[in-house]
């Protein structure tokens, strides 16, 4: 039985296009549209063949009753700007950003009778586009949930049942809180992989084709497209800084210790690591 | 038919043991010997049922022809002083360490009479120990061979034999390159990695349940036992120490850009680390 009336996507690339998919597979909605900047996500999605695709992004939102916006986080204020004419007054607005605490600032820009809650599935993948979407992007994985304590209950009951829908589990927490624990599991280690695969890249040592999947496992988000991570790092700014600020120190720590052939403090800080990392495992 | 009347394996733990299974296979030697420091690791290789195992390592040796040597790096000296009572003259030496110069320098304990040319395949995984061996360890996988342009030309020819009956593709070059290209694709990712770890456990919004592949992933060799890991750090510290810097001075510069709110560069600086990355795929 649909659940909505009509869901709207607006910006619609990996995330989106899966969004799209998976609320088709389940008859979420009684109809499906969709919007995106670009002409060749435009026809990716229309040969999905699920949903009503726009050239506007305020003719996509006409009409709907639950809003998603998946556009970049750094274009989250003029994406709400461009919706807030097509909205239909009681219209949840929600998004699927990796940063919460700015996007619930830029929200503001909404008409007042059309409720914000900020959301921020954990899928993705290094590789973008709508053309890598997958129905079962949400099953099983981590969705968060930011509400302010100031919301539309039928607001939040919308969005928390969306997402379920969709398979994923929910953890509801501040924006805030939100970003610190994103910056540690995601924006800090994408930076670091970064910084790895500049720092190995330039060693007068590496050779391309001698690389095993040690370096390549440990590089591998280092792929992510960086327009897309640009605006997130940005956003999360403040997290990202002292993230990476603790990889510089514990990457000194280790090169001292080396340099000093210092055993003991050299064992103790990979043993630190290897506990830590095999605590990721068992988490599994 | 058997290339070799008798190979020992000196310190048989994942390497040692995956050489053992891999040489019975494919009925390499007429015998198979090896030894173990550890009685648990005896016991193991005991249960393979493919070599005599002995409880001292100058007894492992004798008659054998080929000696393969996968005790840690940082013990290699000791190893080649255990084992030289019990060589039979012409017997060839190898070794299957992941550095190369410190352990050229330490097979000059070596007596005379027997050639030592060392090796390194690019094989392994962060599970250590004999129980995780397997026969196909070393198929399709790089397997350096550094001569030092003085070599017995027999010897040079028998580890050629031995690696590619293995399975592997051989790379030769001398031990200081040698040294050189595995700091950068595996011996300062692997410090990279335990870095980031050590960086994310320490961060406020870190949490065990919330982590996903990509955390995973960056920081998956982080896992490795430690005490290999110090041996082969401390043994490879030059190129080690240099490589580590690199990282601390790519992740200042992102958190600079960061910090500055600087798109252009953070964008550039993802951009190449994004290219590179998918150089590595590419080479796949």
């Amino acid at each position: 039985m649909a659940q909505f009336k009509r869901i709207a996507v607006v910006g619609a690339g990996l995330i989106g296009g899966s969004i799209l998919l998976a609320a088709a597979r389940r008859g979420l909605a009684g109809s499906l549209s969709c919007w995106s900047r670009s002409e060749s996500s435009r026809a990716t999605l229309r040969t999905f063949g699920v949903a009503e695709v726009f050239e506007n992004a305020a003719d996509c939102v006409k009409g709907a009753d639950l809003v998603i916006i998946t556009t970049p986080v750094d274009t989250a204020e003029q994406t709400f700007l461009a919706i807030s004419p097509g909205l239909s007054p009681g219209a949840v607005v929600t998004d699927a950003g990796s940063v919460k605490a700015a996007i619930l600032l830029a929200a503001r820009r909404l008409p007042a009778v059309n409720p914000f809650i900020g959301s921020h599935p954990m899928a993705g993948g290094e590789k973008a586009g709508a053309n890598h979407a997958a129905a079962n992007l949400f099953e099983n994985r981590v969705c968060f949930i930011t509400p302010t304590g100031q919301d539309d209950p039928r607001a939040l009951a919308a969005v928390r049942l969306f997402w379920k829908a969709l398979g994923s589990t929910l953890t509801e927490t501040d924006a805030i809180t939100h970003d610190e624990i994103v910056a540690a599991i995601s924006h800090v280690p994408h930076a670091a992989a970064s910084a790895l695969m500049l720092a190995v890249m330039d060693q007068p040592g590496f050779r391309l084709e001698a690389a095993g999947q040690g370096l390549r496992d440990a590089t591998r988000i280092a792929a992510g497209e960086e327009n897309l991570w640009v605006g997130i790092l940005l956003a999360n700014a403040r997290h990202s800084v002292a993230g990476l600020a603790a990889v510089e120190r514990r990457a000194a720590e280790l090169r001292k210790a080396i340099e000093a052939q210092d055993a003991p403090t050299l064992r103790r800080l990979l043993a630190e690591a290897r506990i830590a990392r095999q605590s990721l495992d068992q988490s599994a």
